[in-house]
């Protein structure tokens, strides 16, 4: 991954352009471009921290701080108002997950190993929690898009708010689950013996710079989305659901097809599944938290979401029971995601 | 389970608020805590003609006396036209078998036992008859959602009594696999080597007094739930679909939850899921054909009702997958059920 | 099936009765007589083939061939515009494998052996593959049942073809992963001892002969559709959706159940399962293809077909993931067709 270093270049352009009122086109290429190797950055740090914290508070950071990039992103967002993106990109990170991250690590995995094992009883845990998370945000989804909208003016919103503290309280159980009532389930794996590359003053240093750049980069990375959407013709859905969720995950992608070429299928996994979880019971809840700041965003998805949202997780649900994967599997997972990706742009 | 006996005492109170023609908040409070002790004893002297009965007809004896409460507290709100109630309290009950009684046995049995094993293969007989189940029932549901209605009046009502006896004749095949031709699968469980604790004739007289007095506590049940929703502002629905499964299932959801304590995880999962199936495949029929006594009620569920029974199937079939479970998949289940009460409730 | 065999008949009948302008009605019975043995025979002349050139070359023409009686009859659908017809005998013959054949392989094998036992590995990737294939093909459905359709004109056609390449694409793909990447996952089944019945020469002929008189009976059969279906006040929908796909599968039908009856449930699930995939993955795009020759027929199918393809992969999963079956899942399974029957028809 150190090409994405590379990309660092974009934050001074982007700075420049936004400077020189550049077309919106070239503010959110440039930005999304300066993004990427930041959220990568960013991740690294918050796992130097973690191997001096120790496994628990490390666990607990990085889950946490994991999907930072993608909240700042979405706050801003939600700063502008603009709900549909926000949501949109909350179902695509899932999407993106489950189709396209795992779909290109078992198959790039795949045409190297013929079949690839996983350890299928921690995936399934987190598929567990997976298919009740999306069956909890779908239940008021399905009541809310069948009843007469008219009645629900108020109470809507209370029901909204009641599902994200669900979600939340869910999120920080399984969190105490698997750092301590269930802690060996999981031991072997994070046993970590690496050896931190930077000093403990180093890595607080790094990550609050990218915390701080990756900000400003959000910034005019959302402000130029209503006017380039314009432009070209695009739907802001199909940014949300597509574009911001690929900028943001970019880093951990590249990680979980490197790790499948090592024929670490385990790690793969559990980027690509974890990461969704985190982001329906975490980055969901907390996100429409921070909007009660501004204006209640509510939890409830629409039914494109919810459709790409019950696939994923009836796909990994399908995936985790076997324990094995090959590149015919992967291909499978790749091509619903382009089909969901072109439903959306048409 | 001995305290549920005090409860006894609402008998007479709820016979005397009926006679003082009380506020009907008080009738229904009053003949709900009536009938919790009445369904439970029920159960009892049903086991015990069990034991007197032989294995054969006494699984008989439990599978279809086992929900004598919801069948005649359904009896009077059918004679009431209260079919929407009834029909609520059908979806209701698998629910809350599935999502409740599962989960509290899950959550209170995980917190004692860190992970609760239990013989996946019994489980998975009844969860994929479940699941056929509930797909018959969708698939005339989806069709007359979606069907211009005018198009169906009168082949409507044949539609559903085929559907009924359908489902009652797989459930009369279901007996006799499980008693005869595959016996052996479910051999160790029914061994009932359990002394009798009341002579036969004293069981007889049980069942027939609380049949009688849960009849008239029914009557006066059923009798409050309209004033008493409209006075509260609730809707027939909720009470249907939350409060009145609640009481008819009370004995048995301890039942449940105290054999998970005692790490008979087996015998808990069977009560929810098994009772789960005898509510789909007996008492949703019986009631259907009882109903042509009075005006016929369809078998068809409306989209609320429907979502819940596809849910608790996808989680059934999910949870019996892997024959283990542990706290958080049961605080996951409780989760799910209090989204499911709360949107019903607004 | 050797009694199959005297409903070649029918041929001359039918022939007789298009010229003597008999009733459509009889007209269709005719000709549906004449196709099942003649689909048989074509069945038989393929595997004759296959046994001659090789088991990879033989795999290739038994995929591709096997469903060639509802390629023709579809060819002459499209033709006289039936897209309705042509579409829902996609969809039927997904439902009729899955529920009728492998329900009755279930059932009757069931009754002579306690429990029958298959290869789960194999069937589970092609219900892996029947889910991703079911999604891939829901998912524009989906968008396109819900969008405005006023926004999708011209862009529609599109979106259907790209989902038509993408499933033959896939189909493309898992050939080469059953017979060059993965075959040693399917070698013990296809190694074929078995020693051919007639020449090369012969099966060439029979093949050629049986592929010009279906083509003729498939004319008649098409022809009488739409009359037949006015006098009897039957949809063509129900035509499509039931009788069609029986007509086409009756010769592997009745295999499937003589397999159960050997006991060779391996065998049955095979035909049951890899059936339904080639319909999905190689007739229903080919038929997309065609469709250009004539007026473009869109791959995406009407909410009721949408329905009984998701309850079908879904049962088929269900069913794969424990590797036995007994008779009472094929009663099940053949309990849920008779529903979906019933609902078409009403």
């Amino acid at each position: 991954m150190k090409f994405l270093k590379y990309l660092l270049v974009f934050i001074p352009i982007s700075i420049a352009a936004e400077f020189m009122k550049m077309d919106p086109i070239w503010i959110f290429i440039f930005s999304s471009l300066a993004i990427i190797p930041l959220a990568g950055l960013m991740g690294e740090a918050t796992e130097e921290i973690s191997i001096y914290s120790g496994p628990r508070i490390g666990g607990f950071l990085n889950a946490t701080f994991g999907n930072a990039t993608e909240l700042i992103i979405s706050f801003f967002a939600l700063k502008e108002g603009l709900f549909d993106v926000v949501k949109a990109s909350i179902a695509g990170s899932v999407i993106g997950n489950i189709l396209l991250v795992l779909g290109a690590s078992m198959f790039f995995g795949g045409l190297k190993y013929k079949v690839q094992k996983f350890n299928k009883s921690i995936v399934e845990v987190s598929a567990s929690m997976l298919l009740f998370a999306v069956i909890g945000l779908s239940i008021p989804a399905i009541f809310t898009h069948t009843v007469n909208k008219e009645l629900l003016t108020g109470k809507y919103e209370w029901l909204s708010i009641g599902v994200a503290l669900a979600m939340f309280i869910i999120y920080l159980l399984g969190l105490y689950f698997s750092f301590y009532t269930h802690k060996d389930l999981y031991g072997s794996e994070h046993s970590d013996e690496s050896e931190p590359k930077w000093s403990i003053l180093k890595s607080i240093i790094i990550l609050l710079v990218c915390t701080i750049v990756i900000a400003l980069e959000s910034e005019y990375l959302v402000s130029s989305v209503e006017p380039m959407t314009e432009s070209l013709g695009l739907s802001k859905f199909f940014v949300g659901i597509i574009i911001i969720p690929i900028i943001g995950n970019a880093a951990e992608h590249s990680t979980a097809v490197l790790m499948a070429l090592k024929n670490k299928m385990d790690v793969a996994v559990e980027i690509a599944v974890g990461s969704s979880l985190q982001i329906i019971l975490f980055v969901a809840p907390v996100l429409v938290f921070v909007s009660l700041l501004f204006k209640p965003m509510s939890i409830i998805f629409n039914e494109f979401e919810m459709v790409a949202l019950i696939v994923s997780v009836l796909i990994v649900n399908r995936v985790a029971s076997d324990g094995e994967s090959n590149w015919l599997e992967g291909i499978q997972l790749i091509a619903v995601y382009v089909i969901i990706a072109i439903s959306f742009l048409i």
